[in-house]
């Protein structure tokens, strides 16, 4: 292995860790909030647990599609979660569903991100063209990981304020 | 410039921008929160505006030593915003004093940052020991801000509770 291919390794290898570690901290507010504390809003007047965590669950199946790495396997959460704000009179998914959608979508991420090579991380994701790439080519597939760790964090500060 | 200074320097541009962005939204947050909202909690019975941005400040400024590229500017925010939760009866600066120590730190951290080279944010960090960096070489100041930088995200998504 060249210098090159390991700093490239070593790069990629410190966003996913910490993608990971985002990914991990929603698992452990999974375990330490119960469902019926998840339906609540995380300050009066804001979004709620379960609304926040669909969130989530929709954002990270976008990176299938975001990244061009597959097919997403939950798109119906778009219109939930993505598209109309909480408490638009859509039908959540139950909790138990949504946690059953969020191990598998990151399950299958995993998967996907195990078998890339290094150097595919910096090409260019699908919402950003050739031409622009050419001219930005820090807006590859690495860097919509790293955008994706921080609104995770995010939302987790508000989703922790359900934690005792 | 050879293909490895070029990846390594944009690997270097992609997180530094997620860190300036970050810092960036605290500093919209301060014009968009009035003073007095920021002595509120953001959440019932959760810390302050004002708690998480000294926290936010100390934080950034504990930056200098953790790299080791240079002394602190206002080490004596670590004893109200890190050492001691929020409502310590500690006396807090005044949210002027704050903004004014928030960004004489950020803009000293932006010139240190600006005349390192790309290849010395792959140096260990002064929290990490030269035998555990040579096990984990993720360990490097680049990483410490990559970590800073969700760190900042996971307090913003709090302290935008107050954002009207």
């Amino acid at each position: 292995m060249t210098t090159t291919e390991t700093s490239t390794a070593l790069f990629v290898k410190m966003i996913l860790l910490q993608w990971q570690t985002q990914n991990t901290r929603v698992d452990d507010w999974l375990k330490n909030v119960p469902d019926e504390q998840m339906l609540q809003e995380t300050a009066p007047g804001r979004n709620t647990g379960i609304y926040l965590f669909g969130h989530l669950a929709a954002v990270n199946d976008g990176l299938f599609k975001l990244l061009g790495i597959g097919e997403r396997l939950h798109p119906e959460l778009d219109e939930i979660f993505l598209d109309s704000p909480d408490k638009s009179n859509k039908t959540f998914p139950s909790v138990d569903e949504l946690k059953k959608y969020w191990a598998e979508i990151n399950t299958a991420l995993t998967t996907k991100f195990n078998a890339m090579q290094p150097e595919e991380w910096f090409e260019r994701h699908t919402a950003v063209s050739a031409e622009d790439f050419a001219k930005e080519p820090h807006r590859n597939r690495l860097n919509v990981i790293i955008t994706r760790t921080v609104h995770q964090g995010y939302h987790l500060g508000q989703m922790n304020y359900l934690k005792n």
